[in-house]
């Protein structure tokens, strides 16, 4: 922050920063395995083009942040990490409204790899609920630019807890699956996958499944995908950052496919974490 | 913050608190005038409304944040203050993505008084640019929840700059006017009042126009407003905290009326400025 490396517990951020104030903010998180960065940079492309798209300037080039985003790994010592790039609105000295005045800031951070499943969901797959909530559409907020916008998320959230489910999957405004809480959702028919299309995040790890099933002779469509069809899949899994691909064996009262974790599922999950040792994938951390 | 209270230079929020990194917030900014809080117990029952809502806990009840927030502005020494109180959902000791295990947190802070309008402004009226830009949609987040998710409004104002105007006004997912960046939006044709009944945050400004128009016998009604429809408008004017009711002269290229602000919005904005004093509209701070 501000040039500086700071522990975690010192790391904060002004109150009247409007990257708070008013969420006026992009980011983007990627990930680090045994010491490397996956698709370092896809992450960087999609930060930097949010951060134009919201008219913001960071005071530091893309081979600056690639440089301090090392520098967070390698002084955390996190070998497995989770890290953030962030650049917020910032505040102005005169407390203007006028969001072209203030000035913006670049915030990195390392913590140690978390993800949306542990390891016992990740054996016997996810249990999610579909939530009436609407993902806050296009219209409103440019989905490509990754935002903290996230009420419409935590509320989904909650009610699938409500419902005895562990997380949730939210709608887009025509009543189709859109995504979940920091994830996007694919489901496996008859050999075929297919993700929502419209008005979700087009996350890197979703990418990253496209790429594996051109790898693999698998198809692969984004299109509109309806609360019933998606009970009814052979299979279904959820991608992040936060964990990568994972399985999900129940919807609601429905058990996705015969309860447990299917076979395409599993074998782009293996896949993809054989794919962080690979160069031309990743790229390595240099500790002290 | 945490039970101190700080100069603002020193007031900072973890970076890890979900109220920046979910924007997972709500909030509520009162305003002080002449030493006294105007209408201070609306804005509390709206905020602890939105924290319940969340499913948040505060550490303080009712009474406890009224004297913080009396003690945030007597410290500071602003006889006329921007007064905002924030419960964010904290962070968790276990980096935990759930959020129900999180601690939330309670904020409050004072600054100088600022307005939606500059003096120029408010003696000629605002000029006033309709985006396209889409008002996140209650199916999405609840706008009865006060909260920070701004990227629209902030596009609608870059938006609105473009076009030359000072701020902007934006739409509901049915194509009427919905609100700006902080503040209702009234018109007045033949007499009557009108302002956008559907996806708007109920604003106390917006209540106390309605509270005003009783006391002074005109109709004021929360419907569906049409884009041409404002600009054949013979007066409009904007609510805020931030300013009170405020005078709109120009909307895209259409002059409002005769261009000059109107005599029910000066009737209206003078009759708010008095209810400053009024004790049963206001709560007097015992500065040291």
């Amino acid at each position: 922050m501000d040039g500086q490396y700071l522990p975690m517990s010192e790391a904060k951020l002004s109150v009247l920063d409007w990257g708070f104030l008013h969420s006026d903010a992009t980011y983007d998180t990627v990930h680090v395995w045994n010491g490397r960065f996956f698709r370092l940079n896809l992450h960087l492309d999609r930060f930097l083009g949010g951060v134009e798209r919201l008219r913001m300037n960071l005071p530091y080039d893309r081979e600056e942040i690639t440089s301090i985003l090392k520098n967070c790994v390698a002084l955390s010592g996190h070998k497995s990490a989770y890290v953030e790039m962030i650049c917020t609105r910032g505040s102005s000295p005169t407390f203007s409204r006028d969001p072209r005045q203030a000035e913006n800031r670049f915030i990195a951070f390392a913590v140690p790899f978390g993800s949306v499943a542990n390891k016992e969901q990740l054996e016997r797959g996810l249990h999610v609920a579909i939530s009436d909530i609407v993902r806050i559409p296009p219209q409103s907020v440019d989905p490509s630019i990754k935002n903290y916008h996230w009420l419409d998320l935590v509320k989904g959230l909650l009610d699938a807890y409500d419902m005895g489910a562990e997380t949730a999957l939210v709608l887009d405004t025509n009543g189709h699956i859109a995504e979940g809480p920091g994830f996007n959702v694919f489901l496996v028919k008859e050999g075929a996958l297919k993700t929502p299309a419209f008005g979700v995040l087009p996350g890197i790890t979703r990418r990253t499944v496209f790429d594996l099933c051109v790898e693999i002779g698998l198809s692969a469509t984004a299109t509109d995908i309806g609360r019933a069809e998606i009970k009814e899949a052979d299979e279904v899994f959820i991608t992040s950052t936060a964990g990568g691909i994972m399985p999900v064996t129940r919807i609601d009262d429905a058990v996705i496919g015969i309860g447990q974790v299917g076979p395409i599922t599993r074998q782009l999950m293996d896949l993809y974490w054989r794919k962080h040792d690979d160069p031309a994938w990743s790229t390595v951390v240099a500790y002290p």
